[in-house]
Parts: C-alpha cells; structure tokens; sequence
C-alpha cells in the first residue's frame, strides 16, 4: 500500500496509500500500472507548482482493478479490470458550451486532485473505463495516452488516404502518429531525434530530421507537391510553430497538441491565403476512451513496442531521473500493486 | 469608353476604355459602377507593385449591363444586369482540393488582369451573377464585398443565438457583422474610430472602443461570461491579433479575414486549454455570390448607408486621395458608364 508522493524540488517520496473508503458514486480501486506522462514530468520540474498542493500523489494514466464500491454503483463490479478516465466535473457552466473534458470547472485527477501512482485510490464510478477480457493491465495504462491521441485525432477530421504530419515525436506524438495511421493516412513525423525516429521507422511511420532536412521541401517532394491536409504541433517549440503553417495544403488543417506557455509567431498570411485552420484540442471525452480501448484491444496499436520499462513503485524517484537522462525512451509504468 | 489606370506612385489616370470584343465564352460588358476596395487603396499605395504589372486598369467590385456575347455563350443574355465574380479559375492543382477560388493558379481580376474600372470590360461568362429585378446598378456594385462577408460568416459556422464580436469595423467587418445580425447572432464590434462606431450603432450593431475601453471585460459584462463563440479578426493589427485569442469562449471560432503582413504574436496555449479554432477565409465561392445577391434583393442588408460617396471616373484620382484623407468613410463607388 504505497504512494509516490511528489514533494517539490524534482523529490517524489515513497509514502503510504491509505484505502479511502469510497463514498456514495464512489469505487476504490487496486491500482495496477501507472504510467509517466510529460505533464507528470512537468510537476516533478516544479513547472506546475503554483497548481499542484505539495505534497501531492501524482499520476492519472492508470489501470487497475475494482476493490469496492460505494452506495448506488451499478456501473462497476467489484474485479472488474478498469482504465480511469481521470476528469473530475463540477458545475457546469455556460461558457463550456456541454464540453465539459476543458470546462471552467472541471478538476484533473493527478493535478488538482490526488492521482492514482498509489496502491489504493478513490475515484468516481463515472471516471472507469472497463478493459477488455484479454488486455493485460499494463496496456491497460496505455489507454489514457492514447485517448489523447484519439481525441486529437478525431478533432483534426482525419480521412483514409490524406497525409498527415506530425511535428514532435514523444509518447503523444507517436500515438498520434500511430492513430492517424490505423484511420488510413498516410503519417510523416518530424523529430530531431535519430532515435525516436528510427524507433518510429520500425513502427512504420516516416519520418524527417529538421536538424539536417528541409522539412517543407521533402514533404513537397513526398506528396508531389500536394503538401499536407492536416499537421499535429506536438512539439510545444517555437520552431514547430513556425513550421507547422508551412505545410498545409489548401483547406488543410493544424492541430494544436502541445502547450506553447508563451505566444509564438505565427504565420497568420497563411491561414488566410490557403483558408487553412487551427484546431485546438485537450484531453478526450468519454467517446475517446471508448475507442482508444477498441482499436487496443482490437491489436490495432503497438502498446508492447511503446512500453519502455516497468518498475516497482519504489523506484519511482529513480524512475523519473532516468527519464530525464534519457531523451530516446517512450512509455515507463509504475507498478503500484 | 474611360478606364483608370493605376501608374504606380499613387497616381490613377484616366485613360481610354478599349471595346474587347469577347471570345468564346467571354462576354462584354458596360460596366456601371465599380466600388473602390480596400485592396485597391493598397495597390495606389504602391504595395502590390511586385504583383500589379503597370499601368493596370483596376476595380473588381463591378455592377454591369451585358453588351455583347462570345461564342457559345448562353448562361447570360444582351441587356442581363450583372454582378461580376472576379475570378479567373487556371489549370485546378491537387494541392486545392477543389477549392479553386483560392487555388493555385487562380488569378484574380482586378489585380493580375485588368479589372473593372473602365466603361467596357470583357470577362469570361462564368464570372456573371445576374440581379434581380429592381436591384439598382449601384447597389449591384456591393455585391462583391458582401459576397466577402457571406463567405467569412459561412465558414465561421454563425448559428443563430450566437454571440459574435468583429475586431475592425472597416466596409468588410461592418458587412460581416451585418451579416452574422442577419444570420441571428447577436454582433459586438471592436473597432477605434468613433466615427465608425456610431456608424455602427446607427445601423444596430454594439460597439466597443479598445483604445478607451478594455474589451475583454466588457464583452464579459455584456454576455453574463458566456463570452465569443465567433470571433471576427478583419483589423489586420497586432492588437488584434492578440485581442483574438481573449474573447472565444469553450469550442469557440476565430475567423482571419485580415491580411497579416507579417507574424504576429498568438497565444497557442489557448487553443488548447478551451479548444477554441482559429479558421481562415479568402474571397468568396460561387454560392456566396448567390447569397450576398438574394440578402440583398430581400433588403436585408442596409446598402444605401453603407454607400459614402459615388464619383464620375473623371474623378478617381481625387477620389482615392479622399478616401486616404478621410477614415470615417465607408464605400466610395466610381460611376463608369
């Protein structure tokens, strides 16, 4: 029963997971796996410290299993194999539109809540995904990430047969890539990293280098001039920003993944000449989850590839200074059980 | 037979109106009235020399009588009382997608070739919108920047109900935001000539001044919170292009109808943390035409406040130093015939 408690400082403890007994709509879980997101590395840079209450048990890309239930559950059984949509809704407000995944008041579960890198974590019944007969626990963990990808995916209106290109090749970038792909596009990726890129190439997504190729020229050449109909900014980078206007084709779209934190330039010529769009997507909704489980449990995706390592929750702290040291790893799970 | 001929140097003379006799397909017009653009006031400023080949006869905001038919033409008849779309569609590239009013080699009357201000003008027949009966010629003339306006409100997804606030209240940001009103939205503008404001308020369209007021709360105030759901940006400044990003509300649409001459700063982390999208538009497509007519024909636009002045060609030069002198007009036509 343990919990890996981020304290400030790039410091993350190993305490105690206390069992919550699950109030009305609740469910306690057993967690399984939890995986490592870039935001979770944000936190542990103390990038997210004016949001977060320290200390706080972090992580919201969980699988696990039912351990009890509250009063008036009837959407869970106890034993039932789970992935936690990790979305806390409060009132809703006019502003949000019913779009209640980015409303004003909703909390996220492993930000502004307590996450689910512990043994034993209270959630409500509303935030479990059942996981197929067959789907191990650790792809399990993957379900979170990619309803990400499915989700931005989704947004960017992605058809059989167009191109697509995805600018930065991290875990988000990858699934993104490897999503648009099983929608029948075709995925070019641009990463500066050799290794993610040949890692990429492996899973059959093409890619190009911006440190030593003119991305806009080898897609054209790619294409035969057709260019893109949608780009992923995945980067978060100024250059990305940059580069991402300098691709689509007429109508063609780009689809906002990354958080900039500061205004970019932007191209704003572009948008108007070629009628091109930006799609700003966040997180998922319900129906995201749902699909993200059917195209894994289905084989559609990867996962086995995308998992890096799995280590036991003690080793949480060295965990995250491995991420750090290594810039050419994917997906690392914690094994809360 | 007059035609006024940009020079360069912000000098038009007014030269002779060469009868063209049409080709297949073409047919020539008398042209009646030609509105003065604000893309023309760009080109006087000397600031598309690198794509106007001089002298240039310019105009493309045409209302015409039909004078004479080019073989096979039977889509128009002598005496038909027309609008001009002006368009010339090239050999239609993959990169368009279909969409050839911004294609590739799409060339645009007026500015590649000659345009509209003379007294006779041959043009290939599919540029021709006939008006309806009683429609007068020198209303005709506005059809083409209202046909801009049904364009942007049409592709920015305007639903009645809707909240939406135009950034520049110039002749193209007053017809979106009479357009979006009769669409049933309920329209803010933003705009910081006062002159203009009240212009608008006479015409039923609230006003918000940002260089007296701060927009962003006052459109807060006058929506309860609720915000933008379409955001016009037609001021082509970086204050509005950063203003843009301020006023969406969840989902909401930011519509680029402005040229952007350079990057501007953008907030990209808005459109991702409340998914708004950013949706650029360019000219107008033949089922714009078509509605800019019928809205008009149904007297649903107030076309006779928005017209300033009409001049003779004899006095264009003088005219277009006007225009430049005063920032409180709205639409200067030039009488052809």
């Amino acid at each position: 029963m343990k919990a890996a408690n981020y304290q400030g400082g790039k410091q993350i403890e190993v305490g105690e997971s206390a069992a919550i007994p699950p109030g009305a709509g609740e469910v306690r879980l057993d967690v399984a796996y939890c995986g490592i997101c870039g935001t979770d590395m944000h936190i542990y840079h103390g990038h997210m410290d004016q949001r977060v209450s320290l200390p706080q048990t972090i992580g919201h890309e969980v699988s696990a299993v039912v351990a009890e239930l509250g009063e008036g559950v009837e959407t869970a059984q106890v034993g039932d194999q789970v992935a936690v949509r990790p979305l806390l809704f409060g009132e809703a407000a006019s502003f949000d539109k019913g779009f209640s995944h980015v409303g004003k008041n909703m909390k996220f579960i492993g930000i502004d809540r307590p996450g689910g890198m512990q043994s034993s974590w209270t959630v409500p019944a509303y935030t479990l995904h059942k996981l197929p007969e067959g789907m191990s626990l650790s792809h399990g963990a993957l379900v979170e990430p990619a309803a990400v990808a499915v989700h931005d995916v989704r947004l960017g209106k992605v058809k059989p047969g167009e191109t697509c290109v995805v600018i930065g090749g991290g875990p988000i970038g990858l699934l993104v890539a490897l999503v648009a792909k099983v929608k029948g596009a075709r995925v070019i990726l641009s990463e500066v990293n050799e290794s993610r890129l040949s890692f990429a190439k492996e899973l059959g997504v093409e890619g190009i280098n911006p440190l030593t190729q003119n991305v806009v020229e080898v897609v054209s050449e790619m294409t035969n001039g057709d260019m893109a109909d949608c780009v992923f900014e995945v980067s978060g980078s100024g250059p990305g920003a940059e580069l991402m206007t300098e691709l689509p084709n007429v109508r063609g779209r780009i689809v906002m993944v990354a958080i900039h934190p500061e205004p970019r330039p932007v191209d704003l010529f572009k948008f108007f000449w070629s009628e091109i769009q930006l799609i700003g997507v966040r997180l998922y909704e319900e129906c995201d989850f749902d699909e993200a489980i059917e195209l894994m449990g289905e084989g559609k995706l990867p996962i086995d590839s995308l998992i890096t390592e799995i280590a036991p929750i003690e080793e949480v702290q060295a965990t995250f200074e491995k991420i750090d040291a290594n810039p050419d790893g994917i997906k690392y799970l914690i094994h809360c059980g």
